[in-house]
């Protein structure tokens, strides 16, 4: 998607430990007109799919998660993270961990909102080691729901998450896929 | 909003603790129709005050805001909790309390995108003590922001959050005020 990745080049900042900040315009403050046609490339990319829900998890995926749910007019569903009380029962629950704050969490959903009726189409914003999206995966499986596929807005694909998602035979479709980011600069695919 | 509080007294859950579980419809899972119906009444209660950019919190706030903005067409800025380390530098940070979660925490917003020049709107998805509106008032305070008003989508008005918000002046909308859940009987001012 070549309007995101030129937004890319142009506002996005490259810290130490390859952190990529998009906070201009994806997850600290977000463009909502770019949203929006993030939206329907995901709509493009999964259309015909029989997509019945939009899975994603707090916080910076949920925006892009409703970009994509109001053109397949379709609920989204976002996981909660952490020892959530509202949701301590009757809950598919999955551990992940954070590379970027060091530590694990768990993943929560409730069970009324996802069944074998559903075909699950999982959006996120990032995807680097693949953690979360795994722990997503897991909680599908749990639910007995189809999966449609994976959309995410940026791909790391120096980091293995894309790659183990691919090989596993999942659809993965990526709008923008980073394969360096030496020296602050970006190299897209 | 009558549509908002229909679906609230058929599908929210009165939890022990003054607790509303809407997570059918707003904070788990999100009706995306209900939400550009919020946006659009957001749109219709504050058109005209010239608002630059929406403001929320992470994470059930996100949604709300972003429905709001696609209709300003404005960007949303999501306030970020905890100790957030690619916000340490140049950050509004204030500090707030959650009674739900019992716990304090960290607001964090970058100065890169908020300042003088802009009229703010708060959008956020529940009202009670009002801890977490406090923390973006501080923040817009600490911007020299201008302030357009606050808009809640579901209001505990037995707690004291939007009575001091009005006294103070400020102009709050809330689509759906709630005075009483006693006996997990939903009423609605």
């Amino acid at each position: 998607m070549e309007i995101l990745k030129q937004r890319i080049r142009e506002d996005g900042i490259v810290l130490e430990g390859n952190i990529l900040k998009v906070d201009s315009f994806l997850n600290h403050q977000i463009d909502i007109h770019l949203l929006d046609d993030i939206g329907e490339e995901f709509y493009r990319l999964f259309n015909g799919e029989h997509i019945t829900k939009i899975l994603t998890v707090e916080s910076s995926g949920i925006s892009v998660a409703c970009a994509v749910a109001r053109i397949f007019k379709v609920p989204v569903l976002f996981a909660k993270k952490g020892n959530v009380k509202t949701l301590n029962e009757y809950t598919f629950r999955e551990q992940s961990y954070s590379f970027t704050k060091k530590e694990s969490y768990y993943m929560n959903v409730s069970k009324k909102y996802l069944g074998p009726e559903d075909t699950v189409l999982i959006i996120d914003d990032f995807l680097a080691n693949g953690m979360a999206i795994d722990a997503l995966l897991g909680i599908i499986d749990q639910s007995g729901a189809g999966l449609a596929g994976v959309g995410i807005v940026i791909e790391k694909e120096f980091q293995k998450g894309g790659k183990k998602l691919r090989e596993s035979g999942i659809r993965l479709e990526s709008l923008a896929r980073i394969v360096s980011m030496k020296n602050g600069d970006i190299q897209f695919s």
